[in-house]
């Protein structure tokens, strides 16, 4: 279900992931032209064993003629297990209007069951479904499972169905591990619906949500089973999304679970540089007008190194996008041994001397160690304070609209980073989904951007832009002195300051001096966030400048409509 | 809210639908370079009034220091109102942790707002939000409004918050019409979901959803309101579609309101020909091995008119699509006066007599009168009865991405059909929606279908297919009689059939003819459905053979993921 395609499809990614078996879902045979028996050589030509046969449904605690009809089709299924090779499916907890409230019935019927599947070397794994009409909790199915009885009757445990419902986990190590048969994982973000519709549309895989996957799978471990780890994630966009990417995604958010085996994440201390590929002189000119100096020239390649304090920013060839973010680890060696771990392979880009990897949008991220600017000559010219910018901020991606939660777990797994809690906003040509990855530190801090439905043909601006922030301690001063230089600063409108007015009640000095210098402002309970931006440079690259008061954590996301309709104006003001 | 871009667009298209006015959405005033004034002078260009301003948040039922902060922060959107020449504000229920539960507190504060407003010539329209912290119901705002006793305080009324909650609608006729300042409407899907999410997300236009939007209007109109019919629909899809579009969508949905006002939509009769748009052979030999005959030849244009029985296609010169649907209509003249009154305007084509306008997917859909058939001159070659196919059962519309509600809208309001509850199903690439429209006598049908998420690069088929599906009263003596024929007609998979054994118990020797045949079988609680398909011809389309057998109403939705797995292997099978 984690896959998009057809069977062979999904059986080609789930292996070249490096996935060690699978759960067969039953539509997917029912609509394969493959005998079962093929598609058990298949899977293991693959090196795939079927570990589960899924789903059986509405089974149990049921008047006598619908429990014969449902033996009949257990019988029917059990038929089509051998020949697949698989001696496990799972029984899902009774969603019927035949069904009743009746444990010892469901026991002894469930027990019927597993006596026929023992007859064939097989076994019955049954599920509370969050939603079963009467059975929906994981302790409820065991009480059930217990009273059965029955060596080849045990439990399947999924994550989404206990943490959905909140339940009460103390009682999974009241379980033997041998009478757990199987374990599904899936993790989702807190949503308030109807939880058959949450979890038939918006789960994720481990450590892409809300839930705490690693607590869940140490308490089901503790038990001592030792079965497999399974995927189950309905997900619509993982449904018709590319299967060899989601499934690296998959093999990623497992090794998660077992984070503490893998090599731990060097120490990340700041964004070294941004590597902007660029056509023309449009971008280096705004750099130097916002104050930037060329102190760097690479020996053998038009590539140049622009500094302000310790905001760097490095310019190649290229189509006039983000082509790579550098951060600065505490050994990037271990860095890529860590990717490596996570399925994120090292590659090589000529005479590209750090070590890097590709992010899911395309972006490289390249690990720098001391002296990674030994690359480059010195020009001879010399950073003089510029406007005032000190750092990289943070640096502002677009991402592709399948690969937004491969995105947050790709940080999460091969940098370290924390993703931190998704927002949403409206622009004006839609909503627009947001999360930051950030280190510990703060002062590596990337922000995720997506649009909540992929853009038809109207919306302008595919691909979004992109952008980096930059720093600063007085954010009037910088932006003053980048007038006084002709930097292309977007001017808000008159209208965005009034209802700041109306809304915060500012000093009249401050509100003089925000609709001055087109500033933004925002404010929270720990903080303020004063901002203002440049116009867009070329088609999809823009710069910010941000002054962070006090604990203040976020990226002003509530005036970025203002930027893009602001931008939007200009696009097509110059078109 | 209903449109996309930014004010100007949203101007423009509310203007050229032919709408009197607008509620200006205070964001969309925020982030405009004009200031008020400009957007007034801007309104009146283009014979629009500024209705409602809206939304005032979190007002009413607070401390007295943050009374004080509200009211200031009114009188600063008075001051805009003033500008803009905007009489009228929305004040929504206070979500607002500073609330207390008190009607008294509410109402005397909800006076001296309304005291201020009166004293600026403006008036407070109080809403409940269906999620207000105390207040969340239309009723419960009426009491405090009522209470507080303004001239210049009354209610907004909006169809979503009153009829999510499934209020009581009784107590609206106890409300006087000249307190009822504002009148909201949008439609919406039956959903399982927190209310505050499904009212962002998903409302529609009236008529697209579930809601009785024609009952509430005449409930609200009893009591002597005479104000605007204003839309406020918050829709992901609507939020990034074409505002020209949506605008004319929006504006059909408010005439359906007064639909007892419109024309009649003439009685439709049946599918008088689907018009395929063809290059090369492949469809018109299909079409001969199926038992169609090339019956007539247009007498100027490489048009072909093939029947059998009552089942008619016309093949046209094109790329590979359904280009039209022909219905046939009691009196065309009619139906396109009912169209035009819609919105949906007559257009020309060169050389076709037949009235006929757009659909939202760009399909051309005929009204044909008694003897259309005489455009065509007879070839003298003489439908023998072929397959036995009897006449059109359907034909199966995939709809772009942000057109699928406004289909729905079309076919209602333009034809005159009625939309059918949307069903989902779970394709091998991703999620289907799935509606069809109908006429009452069922002789015409129109399947439309969408992907719940528009498609991306890995998903194979966009556009997705289209097909016609023809009925037959003995689809086994159908399919022997094409696959004498060689006619290319679509192998279902062993293993569906296995899996139809184990779910409905089939006799063994019904069991054995599908599986023969590779006919697909559904079954309800009203009769069964029994059909077949052919190969895809060209890119996109395909055929398929039904029979009815009983009151089955559906479609086979649930054998479509099987259809779609075969076509899709046939498809990498040829590349």
């Amino acid at each position: 279900m984690c896959l998009s395609g057809t069977l062979e499809d999904k059986l080609a990614a789930a292996a070249e992931a490096g996935f060690d078996g699978i759960e067969l879902f039953e539509n997917d045979l029912v609509v394969a032209p493959f005998s079962p028996a093929e598609v058990r050589r298949r899977c293991a030509d693959l090196g795939l064993s079927i570990d589960l046969y899924q789903p059986f449904r509405d089974f149990e605690a049921v008047p006598p003629d619908v429990l014969a009809a449902n033996l009949r089709r257990a019988e029917r299924k059990f038929d089509v297990m051998a020949e697949l090779g698989a001696d496990t499916v799972l029984v899902c907890s009774s969603v019927s209007p035949d069904a009743v409230d009746d444990d010892d019935l469901a026991a002894e019927q469930l027990h019927a069951l597993a006596s026929r599947a023992a007859d064939r070397g097989m076994r019955i794994a049954y599920e509370a479904l969050a939603w079963g009409r009467f059975v929906n909790t994981y302790d409820h199915s065991w009480r059930i499972v217990r009273r059965a009885d029955h060596p080849a009757l045990g439990l399947c445990l999924d994550s989404f169905h206990v943490l959905s419902r909140g339940s009460d986990l103390a009682a999974i190590r009241t379980i033997p591990g041998s009478k757990i048969f199987f374990l599904q994982l899936a993790d989702a973000p807190r949503m308030h619906m109807d939880v058959l519709q949450w979890s038939r549309h918006y789960r994720l895989f481990p450590g892409q949500g809300a839930f705490d996957l690693t607590g869940f799978v140490e308490k089901v471990l503790s038990t001592g089973y030792s079965g497999p780890l399974s995927l189950e994630v309905f997900n619509d966009v993982f449904r018709q999304s590319d299967p060899h990417r989601a499934a690296v995604d998959a093999m990623r958010s497992l090794l998660l679970l077992q984070e503490h085996e893998m090599p731990a994440a060097p120490e990340l201390s700041g964004h070294a540089f941004t590597e902007l590929a660029v056509t023309g002189p449009e971008i280096a000119n705004a750099l130097g007008r916002m104050g930037f100096t060329h102190v760097g020239q690479h020996p053998s390649k038009p590539v140049q190194l622009w500094r302000q304090g310790a905001a760097r920013v490095v310019l190649n060839e290229g189509a006039g996008e983000i082509s790579a973010l550098a951060v600065e680890s505490a050994d990037p060696q271990r860095s890529i041994a860590r990717a490596e771990a996570f399925r994120s392979h090292e590659l090589s880009r000529e005479q590209v001397s750090l070590p890097w990897v590709e992010a899911p949008d395309g972006t490289a991220v390249f690990f720098c160690g001391e002296g990674w600017q030994q690359d480059f000559e010195p020009t001879g010219r010399v950073d003089d304070g510029g406007a005032g910018l000190t750092r990289t901020d943070h640096v502002s991606l677009s991402q592709p609209f399948d690969n937004f939660d491969e995105a947050a777990l790709f940080y999460r797994t091969v940098l370290g980073l924390r993703p931190e809690l998704p927002t949403e906003f409206a622009a004006p040509f839609g909503l627009v989904r947001s999360r930051a990855v950030t280190n510990a530190a703060r002062d590596v801090r990337i922000s995720l951007n997506v649009s909540l439905l992929r853009r038809g043909e109207w919306a302008p601006g595919v691909p979004d832009p992109q952008h980096i922030a930059f720093a600063t301690d007085d954010v009037f001063a910088s932006a003053s002195a980048m007038r006084e230089n002709g930097a292309p600063l977007l001017k808000i409108p008159d209208n965005y300051y009034d209802d700041l007015d109306a809304r915060l009640a500012l000093s009249p000095e401050l509100l003089a001096s925000l609709r001055e210098y087109s500033v933004l402002y925002d404010r929270d309970e720990d903080g303020e966030f004063l901002h203002f931006y440049t116009e867009l440079l070329g088609s999809r690259v823009f710069f910010e400048v941000v002054q962070r008061v006090g604990g203040y954590l976020g990226y002003g996301g509530v005036n970025a409509p203002v930027r893009m309709a602001a931008h939007r104006r200009l696009r097509l003001a110059r078109a």
